[in-house]
């Protein structure tokens, strides 16, 4: 298939683009080849379609289910049980209305680690995006548990690995406080043979770092450190509570760490990301919005929004992570993480595409496309959705969407029937 | 003219709304009484109108003009110099949009304060939303410049106040930084004359603390405590940097204030306004957006959750600042500081309603409304704006709404080429 966009800015400049089968084969100023598809770019910009690098996207059922109580609560009595009874078909209808709503916000791809993957598996792959999927892996200390964890592993990657080009599976260790030593190193090891990514939470909570010290005497990039675990295929997900040796662990190990400023505010983790001292470092530095149960969406024109805000706060520099360093979070330093090939607007790059629509009034004047983007837009600025070559959303219009809203409405009201719901 | 609006869902039930004129006359189970317009309410939830309670309305022109800089450089170089370029046109459809802009994010009142009145006057008037209009009031300690400002706002006075039934004319006096205790009293003298509120900028940074120290002796809120300024008909934006005598002082006297997160993060204040110490007193707490300088937009949905996310962080609490106090911070406690007879959906009540689309993803599952809109909706979830009894948006769609766009697109454009941009 191929698809023509005519006169679209892109860069501050008037282009046509031209998309063949999934790749961008050509940007020039005027392209006269026929296409299957020809989309009119008049008072659109177009910008490489969005990632969100942390996720736990079946928990969309979640939103709203549970907010403005304590942590321990939240988790132990809200979250927790309910988890526990979630089945395959929760986990596909709640992926399926997750894919909805990022396709309508402009994200392409998403880094999920959530339980019974072969339904989120099957959400994705219908839905047309991309996305890296990762079991959750608890084995709580427990040898029985962390062997049978290793047995499933091996199934899940013998029945689903490279059955999509656009889904890629990686490994979802939980965190040190939940996985075993002996199962994160079995974790590095299965990942280097495979050349995996390890999808890691890290240094969230203040109290992390002090079970950490105490129970190894290290922190815990150190301990990582220590067990071989860190590496370029590591992403780190929250990375609030870092001291300074261990940005330069990160730093030589070149892991990724993934910001989450809207669920790291909600959640009242008590700390920033030290994103310019992060960033000065020269780690790559992804963003992610966590699951809609501490969020409460996908959208991550919000979460560009959050991370430059929360930033200038909490470190009181109103220069710091300015506008055009948020949107590089949120695509080419994650498709360089994720190894997509995307992330970028550039002939031989994925057509992982979006369509802004510049007459929306948060938009106007057009002083600076960037800052209006990060600063003013909303995820309804997006008109236009195409991944991997294919139009997911046109004129704001998914197919299916009514369908999928209905069905999860139904599920989630059947679901959270069966329990008490306070 | 008369509405009704039929099964739509209200504060967790299913009713029929009717209005006639600017009232809303009847909420009840089944309204068969015709009306001019009826609206299905399938699918939709009705909410009040939002009201924005600290904004300079004109300044969408600057959205996007200059971010990420430093305070002092922001203002100096790039606002300042640009405002005194400013005519009555620029600000007339630079309100004009700001209007479109909030009627379609479903806010149906401003309390703005800004230059060439007359300006933003007329595009009130032509928009049909509500606001408070109140002229910057600056003599940087001239008394030359006091009396003429004196003069002028006698003549703006003479000229505007009472000829809307949806616009008040209120007192902007700056900041006490750049208002002479002459021209404050003044100002209070004639606010309580002619029964009218006075919008101050309070306590943004700390350097206006030291300073107000340094010239008085005291802080700024004694200061203005001391020339007997302060009062129920107050309201004081910011007020960030408040100590637990200035916020005694301010129950005392009955004033509202208003908090501006996004701002305050985005300019980096250095401190989250004190949000539990100031509601836990009784205090009225109004909520809004400032201008789009350094916002950069006039969503209030984005600032009901920047005011959650805000309290959680800052204060380690996350129950703090809950979704339904964030939702009346942004209706009834601004209604009752505006005195408009407005903020709740109740019969007798001003008819400023806003429906959202229950089928929106972001909406979807419903477990709790409230959550949802504070959380997780954005501005494209209001489907209908009424105001005073009109319909200014219906399926989204407002009245003149590219003519808006083009001409501030444009005046824009010309206004900033007048000067070297950067």
């Amino acid at each position: 298939m191929s698809i023509i966009i005519k006169n679209i800015e892109l860069n501050n400049s008037i282009k046509d683009i031209y998309i063949e089968d999934n790749k961008i084969t050509e940007i020039s100023n005027n392209i006269s080849t026929e296409a299957d598809h020809k989309i009119d770019g008049k008072d659109k910009a177009a910008l490489p379609g969005l990632y969100n690098s942390h996720t736990h996207a079946a928990m969309t059922l979640f939103r709203g289910y549970a907010d403005d109580i304590p942590l321990n609560e939240w988790l132990t009595q809200k979250i927790w049980p309910n988890e526990a009874r979630l089945t395959e078909k929760e986990v596909y209808i709640g992926t399926k209305l997750a894919c909805l709503e990022m396709i309508k916000s402009g994200t392409i791809f998403f880094n999920d680690m959530y339980w019974h993957l072969p339904g989120s598996f099957k959400a994705v792959k219908e839905m047309g995006i991309r996305a890296a999927l990762s079991s959750v892996l608890i084995d709580n200390l427990d040898k029985d548990k962390a062997e049978e964890q290793k047995k499933e592993v091996r199934e899940e990657f013998r029945a689903y690995a490279n059955s999509s080009d656009r889904i890629s599976l990686a490994l979802g260790p939980h965190a040190i406080y939940t996985v075993s030593e002996d199962l994160l190193i079995w974790c590095k090891e299965f990942a280097e043979k495979n050349n995996l990514l390890i999808h890691l939470h890290l240094s969230e909570t203040e109290k992390e770092v002090n079970d950490c010290i105490k129970n190894h005497g290290i922190r815990p990039v150190e301990y990582l450190n220590k067990i071989g675990f860190l590496g370029e295929n590591v992403i780190a997900p929250h990375s609030v509570w870092l001291d300074n040796n261990e940005i330069n662990i990160l730093e030589k190990n070149k892991t990724t760490l993934v910001y989450n400023p809207v669920s790291n505010m909600k959640l009242a983790v008590g700390k920033a990301f030290r994103y310019e001292d992060i960033i000065n470092k020269g780690i790559n530095i992804a963003l992610g919005t966590d699951g809609c149960a501490s969020n409460n969406n996908l959208d991550m024109f919000e979460e560009m929004k959050a991370a430059a805000l929360l930033q200038k706060f909490a470190y009181n520099n109103p220069s710091s992570a300015p506008a055009h360093n948020m949107l590089k979070l949120a695509t080419e330093n994650a498709a360089k993480a994720f190894r997509t090939g995307g992330g970028v607007i550039e002939e031989g790059k994925l057509a992982d595409i979006i369509l802004i629509n510049l007459k929306k009034p948060e938009l106007v004047p057009h002083h600076n496309l960037i800052s209006n983007l990060v600063y003013s837009a909303n995820s309804s600025c997006v008109d236009t959705t195409i991944c991997n070559g294919k139009i997911l959303m046109k004129d704001r219009v998914v197919e299916e969407e009514d369908n999928i809203i209905e069905e999860a409405q139904k599920l989630a009201k059947e679901f959270f029937s069966k329990k008490d719901k306070y």
